[in-house]
């Protein structure tokens, strides 16, 4: 396609969701798009490798309603205001008016804390971690990109239940740990952890810790986050124990959020090139395609030692494409370039005489005469190496994108060389939201929090918004 | 428990569905229920295994949107007339009013055939198979039962499209393998393939068959269905191809809906016993329990050995509970049972003596002692000979439950005794139903089909309602 994706991102995205047959914007809704089968069969692996970490982490799974009853959603203040005006209100059942509206879900706490406090009477029910793979339904005003923004979308919410402070602030961590190892080593999208200001937090949590990326363009893509919900949610859904001594204590909680198609945008825009998708090997639908070099006169010669090569690496639990369709060998490569198949065998008549195969790696471009005898042995090893080095060249550029600034002006001039900024700020507090406010008139990039662990503060500078002393460095960022 | 299933089935689901932890029916919207963590770990198996059948006979997955235009509802004219009734409608979103009402999907064909209509031009894009793990809701009038009926239920949906009408049956075909496969052989649940009678067919299609199983109280339940839809929504939503002869030409279409929620309440229904739930090994969210027989003063040589045997077996790859809780021996072994895990290890000092622990299935209730050094191998047969146990068991009962009759009279009386009974009727067309009415109200039987792939019919016999000369014979059966 030949659109670099740093210079026109947007135009690069567009045309990959579309060329790669990614999803189809042409569905009769506004807002909802199809997910076409190359997205969700990589999707569908996303999934199963956070689940596993996550049950891995003690969570079980369980499946909560996609109704809640509207008196529910308002039982939480903050967390109604913040919602509400999001909501796909369902009114009518059949031919009936309903008694009381039902929310689609636009996130599950009410639905789920409503059960929760059925079924936590002791120390004995404690910790509860459940999570639910699910969609939900949010009425966005903001412009909808695919994957990246629309009104439904495909995530996991896990909902964890503790005696404890300590104990929730201990899954928070474990949370940003699980999002480190799946996300980052193995999807090789690489993100900070921010604790964002209290202006922009979940509507009803007491702190939310959020995973921010970047895409080529510099403007940053909230990833997972976790939120600690403190007693807020359990103290209106009454979620309470029984302690050692007899008395009852109200729950500590937390809720963590990744959205799976919010991800995939992020791999897309992470590994793709200037040919298309790049996918680590273990999310690619198809891991390696054959094509055959042929002629007329060698047809039958070439398929069958194609199909010899294509048993030997299904048998190897490969997933393997043999495009025996009537394509130029040509059309194929840039075909299987865009989709982001992880290797390609070329093989001809020539090869078979040499006793090699040409093997192409999608993430490199580099191409190696490999012979028969070792082609599986050699291919086993691409995996890894694949994911190495993808994670680190998204790595090295990530890090390249941090910036400093102490003025307002010196934030606009380093916003156009750099993702993050790191500036003095008055407070992270509420009272600091007129001074993001103003961050946001002159130079469109928001706070998006404090580093999360970092012990850096500043000594005397002033905020670059107020100017009166500074207590906290947050970074900047154009965002999504 | 000690209900006895056959005698009162109903007392005894309601208990087990309890018991056993599977779901809380106290979720505050009518019809729909919360699916606890025992029942969603089998039941992603169950998906998993049912989405790998589907994928190795071609279909690719996709994720279509929830909500559908009320305009799309209507293109095809049985269709919506089948499942208006039953919509769940979003009017309102946010603070706004649609000027389109949606309906959360009650099925997706007019979700998908919108989008199909689009992707399919020539013979290359054929067949198209494409399936869809999701939610439906349905606005269910007849009294809900949890797994069974309610208004959210989760299921697979797969359409596939073809350019001819015996490429379509084929398919069919397919499907009800699929169904022997997976629902019979792996989840050992027995059923026969019914052709609906034309009265009783899913809404736009040519023709239903739908694969029925019997629950202990002999009445039966529709596991899943495929139907033939011919060109009737290629017509309505302009599905076409340009055939070898540069023409255009209707498609053939196909559906099949697997019912994940549903086929697991025929799996409870028909494995379990008057102690709990029976799990075929290859479902169980746990499939070995060792419970400690320990004494104070030796609680630490046999949890010290007991964790020795766990852990060898989590190494074979097996599911394993240590069940270390504070409740007796004899609370656990109830506890587990009424889970339905495959095998019990009872591990004390006398058995650490004599080199072996008692093992215990769940499905014979048989006891073996076995020594350490074979517990491993031991257990590495039972996933097969459980299941073959399990598949016998259910396939004797039901072959018993065939019973013919060829009167009214007859009818009521075999329906007291068996679960399908053979009647020679006049004809399962339209013109049929009036005479399925009678019976109805005679015998509070349902008409439903033929044996599909059946040569047998009646010679000089008369239909049981109406009299006349019979053409086919149906099977009648009460149902859920």
């Amino acid at each position: 396609m030949n659109i670099d994706k740093a210079k026109d991102f947007s135009e690069w995205y567009n045309t990959i969701t579309k060329e790669a047959e990614l999803c189809d914007l042409r569905y009769h809704v506004k807002g909802f798009i199809v997910f076409m089968p190359w997205s969700v069969m990589a999707m569908k692996r996303m999934y199963a490798m956070y689940e596993q970490a996550l049950e891995r982490n003690g969570h079980v799974p369980a499946w909560f309603p996609a109704l809640i009853p509207e008196s529910f959603l308002m039982k939480e203040k903050e967390h109604v205001e913040g919602f509400a005006p999001e909501v796909f209100w369902v009114t009518k059942a059949g031919l009936n008016d309903l008694e009381e509206r039902l929310a689609m879900r636009p996130t599950s706490e009410t639905a789920i804390y409503s059960m929760y406090s059925l079924w936590i009477h002791g120390l004995k029910d404690l910790p509860l971690k459940i999570y639910h793979s699910s969609q939900v339904w949010r009425y966005e005003t903001k412009a909808t990109k695919p994957f990246i923004r629309s009104r439904e979308f495909h995530w996991i919410e896990a909902h964890d239940v503790f005696a404890t402070e300590a104990d929730a602030m201990a899954q928070v961590r474990q949370d940003m740990e699980m999002a480190e190892e799946v996300i980052h080593q193995k999807f090789g999208i690489p993100f900070l952890f921010f604790r964002r200001p209290q202006w922009d937090k979940f509507a009803g949590a007491v702190d939310t810790f959020a995973a921010d990326t970047l895409l080529p363009d510099r403007r940053t893509l909230q990833l997972p986050s976790t939120h600690m919900l403190g007693q807020n949610f359990a103290k209106s859904f009454n979620v309470k124990y029984t302690d050692a001594k007899g008395e009852e204590q109200f729950c500590w909680q937390t809720t963590y959020g990744p959205a799976i198609s919010r991800i995939y945008a992020a791999l897309i825009a992470t590994h793709g090139d200037e040919r298309g998708l790049v996918l680590p090997f273990e999310l690619a639908p198809v891991q390696v395609v054959i094509v055959p070099i042929v002629k007329a006169e060698n047809r039958e010669k070439v398929m069958g030692k194609c199909k010899g090569v294509e048993k030997q690496l299904v048998s190897a639990s490969l997933r393997v494409k043999l495009d025996d369709s009537e394509n130029s060998p040509g059309f194929k490569y840039n075909q299987w370039e865009m989709k982001g198949v992880p290797v390609r065998i070329e093989i001809g008549e020539r090869d078979m005489e040499s006793g090699t195969a040409m093997v192409v790696r999608r993430d490199t471009k580099e191409k190696t005469k490999i012979k028969f005898d070792s082609l599986e042995s050699e291919i086993a090893k691409l995996p890894k190496s694949t994911l190495a080095n993808l994670v680190s060249k998204a790595d090295e550029w990530f890090k390249a994108q941090m910036g400093e600034a102490d003025s307002m002006d010196a934030l606009a001039g380093e916003l156009e060389k750099h993702g993050f900024v790191r500036v003095p700020f008055c407070t992270d507090q509420k009272e600091g939201e007129k001074c993001a406010d103003a961050v946001k008139e002159k130079t469109h990039a928001n706070m998006r929090g404090s580093l999360f662990d970092s012990k850096d503060a500043p000594k005397s500078e002033k905020c670059v918004a107020c100017g009166k002393k500074a207590e906290i460095y947050l970074y900047a960022a154009r965002q999504y």
